[in-house]
């Protein structure tokens, strides 16, 4: 039993910044061990979310390897209050989501949780299906579970409380529904990133509230985007999807700085970081890069972006004679620019070259019709073989 | 017109704390005179108490006046919370009550309310009838229309927090539940004592964040009970229910300060002012004592229980050669000192004594069979015509 529970533990505290408590999950895995019993794993799943990037990747790799323990995973949609919204419109964040948009978003975000998760080991709830019937007076019964002062302590709370920004008694009780999810369905271990951990500790008081045993409570550390500063979020733009194409994914993993770089292998990958700290940080990149792409898209596609990368940036060859365009804005728009320099031969070309990602500059595809000139001169790859350089003149 | 608004409104501000706001109170009265239309006049009635003291009766007296005036009394009895009660047992005030304890204790509370108000212009609702069958998700919607900050702003409320005395959550939302009764049956004036004030502006934040035309807020001072110190209030021991026998009646009146008597005088009564302040400050709480008797019993039982008074206290026609008791307790028993003494012929002779309240002492009633002995000798009458000196030994 020693070494069943000493593996358990090793795989599930691995990268964990928040543990609470070591001892008390080695108490749930010599239960689990002796009654044969797997562990019920909590995640939740904030349903406008849609699209799965390489932050959320951290912790689905973890429960992944949780999962191949024996394990069971429990997405828990928490579609209850995201149909609520908030009609005072204070808070922005949370518009109300219809039925079919829940649905829609839970499929698609599912769908490519699978790339990672073992789908038979994995149960997805709703948390509607107890609150849906649930009535005023029993949510007021639930509400005596805990005290102003506590809910008070959670920092975002806290701080708009002081800060005399708004914050009202809905958000105020969120916390609580969260919470009784974990009471509903008797979670063993609730994970979530750093900036959920009072999130997963309200969990635990409920359940101590409603005689059960506390779940553990473990949080990951959340990935900084491509920015190297920010947590990658879809809103911030620092992000690279899991469904991105492979030329795209390939170019924004190359684009991150060397530090990063360590701390997306660590996170991202199984790679032998001793192995990866004796490596350029030129090759180490290209192989970080390779490895993720391979990951979500094949071997083979993997290496042919890196051989497109090598070929295009890498060993720069650029040809010296390309075509320039000119210009005194600080910005242009592409559609006009393929289109006057005849690279395009009508504008709508000129639009399907943009929008199938055919425009590079350095190592990231452009989608925007407006391109920022940012630098005095700017070269821009067109398709695999033709160039450009706009050049920014003084005005 | 104008007088109409005039004479109203000096009724319905008449003794007011607070009143928000005579310029709103205006147009209300100006509509209800256009459309021939009744204020709904809004009261809210606590379920878990059930006898109505003198301090009951200041803001009945008020509303009896009020509905004189046509306008209409809705008696609002808070049995949703009532009924639910805090399992955490933090909050001692607040046991859950069953369906036919509150049923009762509204049956025995507006009973006595009708000795005041007119049962034909009141209309008694309890608030369970839009609360029973609303939805947890309903109930969470209306806590998006109040903030933390607002309502931690309630005296008590910010006291707690302040001293980190518990507080829960369930407790934080009640006012939005007693607030929402006021969108619900669209009051157009809501009276409560001072200590009130908050919850009712609760009611018009909530009336305005539904489009309705936020209610009058107005406020009445707290009758200050017997002892000339405290609020009222059964728990302290200090009152006077309006069901008490005119002996109990007349003699806790007569026992109360000489500055306290135009405090009731102005509560309580409407006799002339500057009348009562010409009179002998004797005579002029006899005259009060006998009012107050007189409105809830009659006037021949005022006139009755003055005789009475007169004749025991204020006459010194104590024989001086009663019986003596000699104690060397803190306390005597009762029922044994009265079979010991042969004034009563058999133990249950006095327990139907004391119970009769045929017992008394200074100007009241003794009840409990437990007496303490706090001065050297005490005299107590028993009956009319009978008298027992106990004294108190040094031990």
């Amino acid at each position: 039993m020693k070494e069943f529970i000493d593996e358990h533990l090793k795989v599930i505290r691995d990268n964990a910044v928040d543990f609470i408590s070591e001892e008390e999950l080695r108490l749930k895995l010599a239960e689990s061990f002796k009654q044969k019993k797997p562990l019920k794993i909590k995640v939740g799943f904030d349903p406008t979310a849609r699209d799965i990037h390489l932050g959320h990747t951290v912790l689905l790799r973890k429960l992944r390897k949780i999962q191949n323990l024996g394990h069971i995973v429990y997405f828990i949609i928490g579609d209850f209050t995201a149909q609520i919204g908030d009609p005072s419109g204070r808070n922005e964040l949370r518009p109300p989501l219809s039925r079919e948009e829940i649905e829609d978003n839970a499929k698609t975000y599912t769908e490519q949780a699978f790339k990672i998760l073992d789908r038979e080991k994995t149960k997805i709830i709703f948390n509607s299906q107890w609150y849906k019937d649930m009535r005023a007076s029993d949510f007021i019964l639930l509400l005596s579970h805990y005290t102003v002062a506590r809910m008070s302590e959670r920092d975002d709370f806290s701080r708009r409380i002081k800060e005399r920004k708004p914050l009202t008694l809905q958000e105020f009780v969120y916390p609580i529904i969260q919470g009784y999810d974990s009471v509903k369905m008797e979670a063993d271990i609730e994970f979530g990133g750093t900036d959920q951990k009072f999130n997963l500790i309200v969990g635990r008081h409920l359940q101590e509230s409603f005689s059960q045993t506390p779940q553990v409570v473990i949080t990951l550390p959340l990935l900084i985007g491509l920015d190297g500063k920010n947590k990658m979020s879809k809103s911030l733009g620092n992000y690279v999807g899991i469904t991105e194409n492979p030329r795209s994914m390939f170019g924004k993993i190359m684009s991150i700085s060397d530090e990063l770089m360590m701390e997306y292998f660590k996170m991202l990958t199984d790679a032998d970081i001793e192995e990866v700290k004796s490596m350029h940080p030129k090759e180490a990149k290209l192989y970080l890069a390779q490895t993720i792409t391979a990951h979500y898209h094949s071997l083979s596609a993997a290496q042919e972006e890196r051989e497109f990368f090598e070929n295009t940036f890498s060993k720069k060859k650029i040809p010296s004679d390309i075509p320039v365009y000119a210009s005194s804005e600080d910005s242009v728009d592409l559609v006009n620019v393929l289109y006057e320099t005849g690279i395009a031969a009508s504008r709508n070309d000129a639009r399907r070259l943009l929008k199938q990602g055919g425009i590079s500059t350095g190592s990231s595809p452009i989608t925007e019709q407006k391109f920022l000139l940012k630098e005095d001169e700017t070269i821009l790859r067109i398709g695999k073989r033709r160039f450009l350089k706009i050049k920014k003149e003084r005005r």
